[in-house]
């Protein structure tokens, strides 16, 4: 089918491929007329036949809301956009609600793939109306990776983007897991052959995973990991999970300690901790009266 | 080449049979001497020819001390004596000093695999000196899964059992943070097909892995899981896994969560949260002076 | 000063007492007409003289946000109100943004004190512009306990409720650090008197501190708290501090973990812990492909 | 009564002096002669008379278990050797088993107070047979603050430690959650006057502490603390305490990240957080197969 694709990045510009090399015909759009196939977000909206469906791949936050609005004046009654962003799901039922008053669909999907995603398919999980999604499953069906799986419809709208966000909390504990493990075999000097273990988890144990096999391979690139500094950044996923955690009063230790360890790896130095340290300070240097 | 193998339960007796498939010769003693080959430990050392090795699959603790001391006892110089059970590292290190003095050698085996093990067999993690696991090397090779992984000498002895300590604690935190994630997904209510989201995440995204594909199944089996309880025994190796960490100075956040989380499913009623109940009557309900 | 207070309950109906003993002269509303000095918040704003200064002391959300709507639609011009409830501080921002477009103002106090607080006084956190904090000191001074200490301007509207969240934050991780203690004494059974213990640190120690002297209390009145269930609400306040933390990426692993623990003593059984069980299941009772 | 004092340190030496002032005769000793009163431990025991109390108040692990055994060696049958330090509770009842096969008492007593003890007493925390306790108890009465705490006999030999052990993880948590608390409030740039708030929750609110007093004059030092780095030691009892909870299987999240951030804080760079890294750094980097 045809579709509109707006941002051609690392990811939007991949997909977009995909989708060729898939049959689809698609419409492309970015800021940098040098990569774009039309002019303007409009040009891309004439150049599509109604119903129109229209990805938007664009930055998170701010750049969606106002694609998103901008492609809400220039669509039609049963023309829909696609979210494949990492959008707030509260973001999505607003789009939805907005959209909905002109009748304009909306359709949020959550993308898992990355720079692999070309080759191998990207994992989808989409939220909105079953009429929707029925009528881009030509599209989804080319991006998914081949096999039963790697599609989901999830739910209503946002619930695409809910599901992607619980996967990326899964995926920083999961994450924190491997490297607390990692940590502890290279501080206790009783395994010698840290990577070759890791190495030799790959087969037959509980922990096999697609992260194993990429700690395998990091390891196999700088086995003490000297080229890289403990610092991680967080993507909103990990944050908005721990947030819908507290609104629904679900306990996520596992999930929450993996957040903060990134958002620790982050500062030069412990606020808390020098609060700490000036506590201690109190307790032994002066003469404290009770 | 022969082997004795003392506890033929689930796990000795499935790896006394790969390795029979294997070509192996293997003498099996159990204390059911319906399912024993030999009627004592004597008559199984008698049926070995020097230098002799013995494989101890009993449970960790006082049966395993109780075997390694009596295998002590009766075997010679040279003679190795293989520990597959779930031993502290601790234990392995006292193991081999004490056979160490009469010239018996230790090799410590972290095993992982369980009931498939027999057909897919078994992930092994070896501890001990390189001529005593060069000697053992076509038992290890039979037990293995084919292919390259499988199997790693750790380094000495204990760094069986500690490497397969780590990857327990390692699986503690990955479970938990799948089940945390099912949690948030159930309660939120914004993802209606949370079995197909779990299902889909198989092919194509960061989290796949047998885990995955466990969790799949159990929901498969029991959409909601209403046939089971909140309730998880912990086996040991969480345990050694977070007190090494504190005796390293290692911060564990994730796995040490994990551990917690299933100490707390075993409790009737939490105590702790009896007492922060207490406290918030004393400030509600008393004229409490200050 | 004149004052009207709306919301006589358990905390309003003291702290106009506490007014009135303290000799400002306070109109009270209520929806109970028993306990009501007017029938109508009108008739209230009608009794006060402008500038007037009308203190809202009813449940956060909902039906603060009602009554502060209310009276915004009666004052005039330099009149205040002031929010004494346990408001989000963003709901403040709002209030006082749509108040100052008709120049009433408004300032936000965090309350803590509970049913002492009639005799021993109420420690105020108040924010808001230090006009309206200079022209309510009167009434701020009366409320407070005597001393130096228990009032603060901590800064601008929201400062106050922000103040009181950290407050209740910080509350939450002391209590749970107590309550671990006191489980950890209970279950290892080395100290024999352990209510004894805890009596004891009551001076000389580092913990001494008036949670401490409560839950000595709670001990003297049920030593092994047999007449209390591990159950625990929480209060708006712990989920907004973790919220405002997330949002601010600062780790706050102890108040999170505290929150966390008040959220898992309210489930019949832990959803996360079905999954872990299940997955353990799965490991042992089926015979699983890899 | 007349003791002996071994260790006459910061704090051997001033709870001496509090003896001293207290009426009691104090024969101390001490590695560094130009404070010792006598030239060896004989002497010292030489200059006590049956039946003797002698106290040892030396570091905590070797120090300790020494001048334990050399004491053991010296003293008679009714004697009694007193462990002030900071031993770990298995070390007592070590001592107990040893000493009192020659008929030697031994008692452990948990000491808190640092350097304003010796103006304002030590709280004390003792473990041990009721006789030496009884025997012992006007040096606790000298030593201990005024007032009906600050002492309490918890239990059998090893509960003083363990007592003492529990009040400092209970300690670890409270400094944490006021630390994150301060933290938190630094960070969001809502409350401007964060010292002030601190201030301000001295009287009427419920984490009014002694924590809090000390904090508070901290913050009076340096508002700001500019002068500290975020980096805490931790003492060994907080590490006992977790790992006595995980032998108990008794869950502490408050008090374990407490001691995780301290472990963290003396860390250059997070190795976890190193691969956290690396592997966020393979998903994005290389074409990687599935």
């Amino acid at each position: 089918m045809r579709i509109g694709m707006v941002g051609l990045g690392k990811m939007g510009g991949n997909m977009a491929e995909r989708l060729r090399r898939g049959g689809h015909e698609v419409v492309g759009y970015d800021r940098d007329p040098s990569i774009s196939d039309v002019g303007t977000l409009k040009e891309l909206v004439d150049r599509l036949e109604a119903p129109r469906a229209v990805w938007v791949m664009v930055p998170a936050g701010e750049p969606t809301r106002a694609t998103v609005a901008e492609l809400g004046e220039l669509l039609d009654r049963d023309d829909v956009i696609i979210d494949g962003g990492n959008s707030h799901y509260v973001d999505d039922q607003r789009h939805a609600g907005e959209l909905g008053a002109k009748g304009v669909g909306f359709v949020d999907v959550g993308v898992s793939g990355g720079v692999w995603g070309l080759e191998n398919g990207y994992a989808l999980m989409a939220g909105g109306d079953a009429a929707h999604i029925q009528r881009l499953m030509p599209v989804f069906e080319t991006l998914k990776p081949e096999g039963p799986d790697g599609f989901v419809h999830a739910g209503a709208v946002g619930a695409g983007h809910f599901a992607k966000m619980v996967h990326n909390g899964i995926e920083y504990g999961m994450m924190q897991a491997f490297a607390e493990g990692w940590e502890l075999l290279e501080a206790a000097d009783v395994v010698t052959d840290v990577a070759g273990a890791f190495k030799s988890w790959r087969h037959g144990t509980v922990i096999r995973s697609w992260l194993l096999d990429l700690l395998v391979r990091a390891l196999e690139d700088d086995p003490e990991l000297t080229q890289l500094r403990g610092y991680a950044q967080d993507s909103g996923e990990g944050r908005w999970t721990v947030q819908a955690a507290v609104d629904h009063a679900v306990p996520l230790p596992v999930i929450t300690a993996a957040l903060y360890a990134r958002f620790a790896s982050r500062q030069e130095d412990s606020p808390a901790m020098k609060m700490v340290a000036a506590l201690r300070q109190q307790f032994g240097g002066h003469a404290v009266t009770s």
